[in-house]
C-alpha cells in the first residue's frame, strides 16, 4: 500500500509543480499571479504576498532537496519570485517599521496591508530558502533583520503592526503565531550548525510552550485561541477549534522534538496534536475534517465551518505519515489511509491537474479555482513532498 | 394569495419580536446579546454594535408605527438599548474624530473598531429613532451631528476612518456606502417638513447617482464595486454581484422616487435593481438566491458565495411586493411568490420560533444559530414589517 502512495504522490507532485510553472509566472512584470481558475486562467492580476513568498519557498525547497526539481527553470522562477518580492513586498508601515503588504497589483504597488505578522513570515521564509539555493548571502541577512522585526513585535511590543489597543480586546494567545514562529526558527536554523540553533533555542522552545497552552480540557481539546497564561478564553473565540491547525501544529512540533531528542514533546504532540484533532475533527457522517468546531458544540460563527478545505487534509497527512515514521504504531498508519482516502477521491482535479480548495460538507466542489487569495503554491505541495520523503525513507527501512 | 400571506407575515413578526423580547435583554449590564442560539440560549457574550443600533431603530419603528407593538416593555427595551449605546459606542478615534465601535463586550468595554462607517450609520438610525419614539431631542441633534461625521468621511476625508491610504488601492465605489447614506437621508428627513427634506435633498440625489453607477453591462448587470466615475474595475472585486445587496438597493429608491415624484427612478428601480438581480442571482436548479456571484462566470472567492442567506430573501420579499404595490405588473408578484415560498419553506424555525440564517446552496440548515455577529433584530422583522404594511395596503384598496 505504501508504495501504491507514494507512485501516486509522486505522480501529483510532478503534476503540481507543472501546473503552476505553466500558468502561474508574469514573464512581464515578474512575481507569481495567485489567481488561478480551474483551467489554467488568471482571473484577478493581484498579486498576495503570503503566495508569493511561498511559492518562492517551495520552488527553493524542492530545487535544493529533490534531484529531478532541481532544474534551471525552477531556480529561475524562484529567483524572479524573489526579486519580486524585495523590490515591492517591503514597506514603510504607520509605525515606522518595515511592514510587508498582504497584497500587490500586478505592477507592484500596495493595495492592503494586514495588521498582523504573516506576511512578513513568508517573507523570512522565501528570503531565507532563496538565499541557500543561490548562496545569496544577503538575502540571508534581509531574512535575520525581519525576523528580529518578528520577535520584537511579538515578544516585545505589537504597536507597529497598527492595531489600536481597547479596553475590552483581551490578549490573546493564538496558535497560529507560535507555529509560524517555530516553522521560521526551524527553516533559519536548518544545517546551519549549532551556535545558530543555540541561538534560537530560547524562542524555539517559547514558541512549543506557547503551543502547547492550547492543549485544554483535560488534554481532550486543543483551542485556537487561549489566554496568555493558558487559560480558557470566553465565548465564540475561547471554544473555537480549528483540527487542520491543530495538526499541522503536530507535526510542526514532532520536527523539534525530534531535533532535540525531546522524547516527551513527541508523546504530546502525538497524543495532543494529531490523535485529538483527528477524533474531534473528523466528520463521521460524510468523511474528511471540518474546518472549525466549537468545543462545546455549539455551532460555529464562521459561515465556512463545515466546508472540507484542501490544507487542514493536507496538513493531516503529513502528522499522521510523520507520526507514524517515529512510532510505526499501526493506528496511525490507518488514520493516514483514511484521510488519504478522502483526500486522493476528493481534491486531485483529475482533467486540468492541481487540487480543489474547498468542498462543500458532503464533499462537493464548492470553489473550482486552483489559486486564489489564500490558495497557493504551498500546502499541497509541501504536503506532497514531505509526504514523499518520508514515504522513501519508510519504503528504504523496511527493504 | 395575499390574504394568506399577510397572515403568516403578522404571525412570524409577532413570534420574531417575542423571540428577541425573551432573550435578547440584558437586564444586568444593559444592551442586547446578539449571539443568540437555535433555542434562545446566549452563547457569546459579545454585543455587536451594528446590531444594537438596528434592535432600538427597529423596536422604535414598530412601537411608532404599529398599534399592536405599542406597549410601554418595546419602548423601555429600545430605551435601554439606547442607554447602553450612548454610553458604551462611541469612542474617540485615532484620528480624533468620534467612532462607534463595532464590538462590545458584556460590560460596554469597546473590543473592536472597524475602519469604515457602518457602526456610526446605526448608531444614526437608533438615535433617530428612538428620538422620535421619545421626543427627546438632545438623541436627535446626537444623530444629526454623527450624520454630519459620517457626510465629512465620505464625501470630503476618509483619513479619520484609519484606514492607510495605499498607492495600489483604487479609490472604490461600494455599494453599501451610497445605500446606506441613501436610508439615512430618508430616516432622517421623514416627517421633518420641507426645509429638512431640502436640506439632504442634495446628498440624497448624490446617493442616487452612486448607486445608479453601479449598473454596468449596457444595464445587464448591477456591480458592487466600481470606480468613482461609473467605470468598471479590474479583477474579482470589480466583477463582484451581490443579488440581495441590488434588491434593497431597489427598494430604497423606489421609496426615494415616490418622495420626489420621479417616475424615470421608479423605472429604473424595478428594471435595474429589481428585475435584474432576480435574473441573475437566483438559482435555477435549487431555488434561493445566491450570496455572490461573478458577472462573468467565473467562481468567487467568497467561500460562502453559494450559501442562501436570510437577509437577501428579506430584501427581495420587500422589493417585489413595493414593485408590485406601486405598478399591479403581474410578473412581480411571480417573483414575490417565488421568494416567498422559498423563504417561508427553509428560513423559520417552527420549532424555536425566528429564522436560521445560512443555508447551503440545496437549502440545509448550516448554521443554526438565530443571532450571531451579523444576524440581529433588524432584516426579519423588518422584512415581516414592511411586507405587512404594504399587504394591508394592497387588500384595503382592493376590498
Amino acid at each position: 500500500m505504501l508504495e501504491e502512495c507514494r507512485e501516486r504522490i509522486c505522480r501529483e507532485l510532478d503534476k503540481t509543480v507543472d501546473f503552476w510553472l505553466k500558468y502561474s509566472h508574469d514573464t512581464v512584470h515578474g512575481g507569481f499571479f495567485t489567481c488561478i481558475g480551474r483551467d489554467g486562467k488568471v482571473f484577478d492580476e493581484l498579486k498576495y504576498v503570503w503566495l508569493q513568498g511561498r511559492q518562492v519557498w517551495m520552488y527553493c525547497r524542492l530545487y535544493r532537496t529533490m534531484d529531478r526539481f532541481h532544474k534551471p527553470e525552477i531556480l529561475e522562477a524562484a529567483k524572479a519570485g524573489g526579486t519580486f518580492l524585495r523590490k515591492f513586498a517591503r514597506i514603510m508601515g504607520s509605525g515606522g517599521q518595515w511592514k510587508c503588504a498582504f497584497c500587490l497589483t500586478r505592477e507592484g504597488k500596495a493595495v492592503k496591508i494586514q495588521r498582523t505578522i504573516f506576511s512578513e513570515c513568508f517573507y523570512v521564509m522565501a528570503m531565507d530558502e532563496l538565499s541557500r539555493a543561490t548562496g545569496d548571502t544577503d538575502m540571508q541577512l534581509e531574512a535575520e533583520q525581519m525576523m528580529e522585526q518578528l520577535i520584537y513585535w511579538v515578544q516585545v511590543d505589537s504597536s507597529g503592526l497598527g492595531r489600536p489597543h481597547l479596553p475590552g480586546d483581551v490578549p490573546t494567545n493564538s496558535m497560529a503565531v507560535p507555529m509560524m514562529l517555530l516553522c521560521l526558527v526551524q527553516q533559519i536554523t536548518e544545517g546551519r550548525g549549532q551556535k545558530v540553533a543555540e541561538k534560537y533555542r530560547d524562542l524555539g522552545n517559547w514558541c512549543v510552550q506557547q503551543i502547547l497552552q492550547h492543549v485544554q480540557r483535560d488534554g481532550t481539546a486543543v483551542l485556537e485561541n487561549v489566554s496568555f497564561d493558558g487559560t480558557e478564553l470566553q465565548g465564540c473565540q475561547g471554544r473555537l477549534q480549528n483540527p487542520g491547525h491543530a495538526l499541522e501544529a503536530g507535526w510542526f512540533l514532532l520536527q523539534y522534538s525530534t531535533q532535540w531528542g525531546d522524547k516527551e514533546l513527541q508523546k504530546t504532540a502525538i497524543s495532543k496534536f494529531v490523535e485529538v484533532p483527528y477524533q474531534s475533527g473528523w466528520d463521521k457522517e460524510h468523511g474528511g475534517l471540518f474546518y472549525f468546531l466549537d468545543v462545546d458544540g455549539n455551532c460555529p460563527t464562521q459561515l465556512e465551518w463545515s466546508m472540507k478545505l484542501w490544507w487542514p487534509h493536507c496538513e493531516a497527512l503529513v502528522a499522521f505519515l510523520m507520526a507514524y515514521q517515529q512510532t510505526k504504531k499501526p493506528e496511525l498508519l490507518d488514520m493516514f489511509s483514511q484521510v488519504y482516502e478522502y483526500t486522493f477521491n476528493h481534491f486531485p482535479d483529475a482533467e486540468n491537474g492541481e487540487w480543489f480548495g474547498y468542498l462543500t460538507q458532503e464533499g462537493k466542489v464548492a470553489l473550482d479555482f486552483k489559486g486564489g487569495p489564500f490558495k497557493g503554491f504551498f500546502h499541497v505541495p509541501r504536503c506532497l513532498y514531505m509526504c514523499e520523503r518520508i514515504l522513501d525513507d519508510l519504503l528504504s527501512n523496511k527493504a
